[in-house]
């Protein structure tokens, strides 16, 4: 058995008795039944993942993974491609929007290199895991071969199987990559069945010309390299990405050791795909952190049966939806564990 | 001039300058400009309301005013009146939901008696700003004398002032008292135009038997008390409560000292309608904190023309929608404040 298979192979199920606990025990604490709505949700979905009645959110990490992609030589983003390790070093810095959000969370924030076009200096804090130097451009062939995508979904399941050691009940994913909305929007219209203008929008930010060709190219992508969309390991070597492929293995990693996965926007939504084709059974461990404005990501989220928890007009990645949205795990399961009941406050119910 | 009067004079338009300054700041953060979305927009409002172009929200507080309804006795509430000062208790004694979500959030919590129908023993962090046991039945007549509706709002507004001392960066509404969706629907109506049935929803959680009830409750409080949309005042001494006056007062209060106010849901939204009446100026200095599952809640925040920042079908009240998005507020000034600029981090712009 595959590194893949063997992860795979050890997602559970939720645990139905934890569940039936959790939710036993919202209904006698001190609030109409049901008027926490998603909260309530949410602390029940923790408990049947954690397999606690009682769960608690305190060691949280974002993973942010990092890779270029060759399609990039075709003028489909706004930046210049030297952004990406540009970007990591600010990660490790502290001074990107990740890490704010991350500081205000009280989370961690794991830097990995996946894929980036150029060496990295070793610098403390950025784990090691480049698969090439950037991924070939798919509008001309296959991001990656087959056996490298299998390596970076491994690489994923490991970095969350290391970072256990220092104790993990939340983990949100994240990317850094300049051009990645293109093989995204690639990767979710192969799965979804939609089409490329459906899921593409103006990424970073680029120009009516820039995003009709954008849509030209991702259109080519898919002539070209015809991924089969019940292959998840295929789409992913012929229109994905390293970083996309290492937060798929986040995923699937993730789910194999019970550990709740926030889900930031548009490009891990299409590592979500990915990991939702290989291994539909990580559905229930994902939580969906917020609505991106690309507008491929509705679609994704869509096809996956999932509704994002916020909507605020970004569309910014490195994981920022997903650590936004850890308050409001934290804010969940805090009010299971934490709330007076019915009975122990005096408090007449209905 | 009145102390309502006064605090009215007293607010200012937000200051331009701190607004283009943080805007410019925006601009030169290490991600694509507007890729935050509404935390950018977020930031920007804080400076204005601050005069501080890198505004932090530090020093957090939701107020949780109470009161009684004498509208109760025609059965438009799932619970019974004594649960008003048993949730108080509650509140006093940190285990209801308000309390978890403020200490997660790092707010203070103020529960203030507005109204409360029975005597409260002296408990520790009890405000007593009691105008009277309950209101009148508002199917009956009016729910208060204009004279204790002014009582109300002036109570709020020394509520803020007080706090001050405290110190205040960020202050959330919250309500507590059986009933006062009913008073809450018949002001939405009352201010926005709506009909009886359009604003109103089931409150704690009422079968549909009792719905047409309360709907028949409200077109009957609004056509015997006749409240004058454009006077606020005639709005809350006819179909309010003492605890949607103090609010009221809260929010007029402060926006008089430049104090950025998060509204809570369907009570809150009432209250922040009649501060609107009374009061247009204050609008630039209110953040919607969530979408309550009460219908007229959504036709409150349009004729205000505010968008709520969370959406988690919650239904709660206590102040608990506006504490939870706290973390939203404070995550957007962060963001302003520490993330590095493309000229610190080495970054290249577009």
């Amino acid at each position: 058995m595959t590194m893949i298979e063997e992860a795979i192979s050890g997602i559970a199920p939720l645990d139905r008795s934890a569940m039936e606990e959790a939710t036993a025990r919202q209904e006698m604490l001190t609030k109409p039944v049901g008027s926490l709505g998603r909260l309530e949700k949410l602390s029940v979905q923790l408990a049947g993942i954690t397999g606690n009645p009682r769960p608690t959110v305190e060691r949280k990490l974002v993973i942010t993974m990092a890779g270029d992609h060759g399609v990039a030589a075709e003028g489909v983003s706004a930046f210049p491609v030297e952004v990406t390790p540009q970007m990591v070093h600010n990660f490790l810095s502290g001074g990107a929007a990740v890490n704010v959000l991350a500081r205000q969370a009280g989370a961690r924030v794991c830097v990995v290199d996946m894929g980036i076009a150029c060496d990295m200096p070793t610098v403390e804090g950025l784990r090691r895991r480049k698969i090439s130097y950037g991924t070939g451009n798919i509008a001309l062939g296959p991001a990656m071969s087959r056996e490298q995508a299998v390596r970076a979904i491994e690489a994923g399941i490991g970095v969350v199987e290391e970072e256990m050691a220092a104790g993990l009940d939340l983990v949100a994913t994240g990317d850094m990559g300049i051009a990645n909305t293109t093989p995204s929007s690639a990767v979710t219209a192969a799965v979804t069945g939609a089409s490329a203008a459906e899921v593409t929008g103006r990424g970073t930010g680029i120009s009516d010309e820039s995003l009709s060709r954008k849509i030209e190219v991702i259109e080519r992508a898919l002539q070209v390299n015809r991924p089969d969309p019940n292959d998840g390991l295929d789409v992913l070597a012929k229109v994905g990405g390293f970083e996309i492929g290492g937060l798929a293995g986040v995923i699937i990693g993730a789910a194999a050791n019970r550990i709740p996965v926030v889900v930031d926007g548009f490009i891990s939504g299409a590592a979500m795909l990915i990991a939702l084709v290989l291994a539909p059974e990580v559905k229930p461990y994902l939580i969906a952190s917020h609505r991106s404005v690309e507008g491929g990501h509705t679609l994704a989220m869509r096809w996956a049966g999932l509704e994002p928890l916020l909507d605020l007009d970004m569309r910014l990645g490195e994981g920022t939806g997903a650590v936004l949205s850890m308050h409001i795990v934290e804010a969940a399961c805090r009010i299971l564990d934490e709330m007076a009941t019915f009975a122990s406050a005096g408090v007449s119910a209905t």
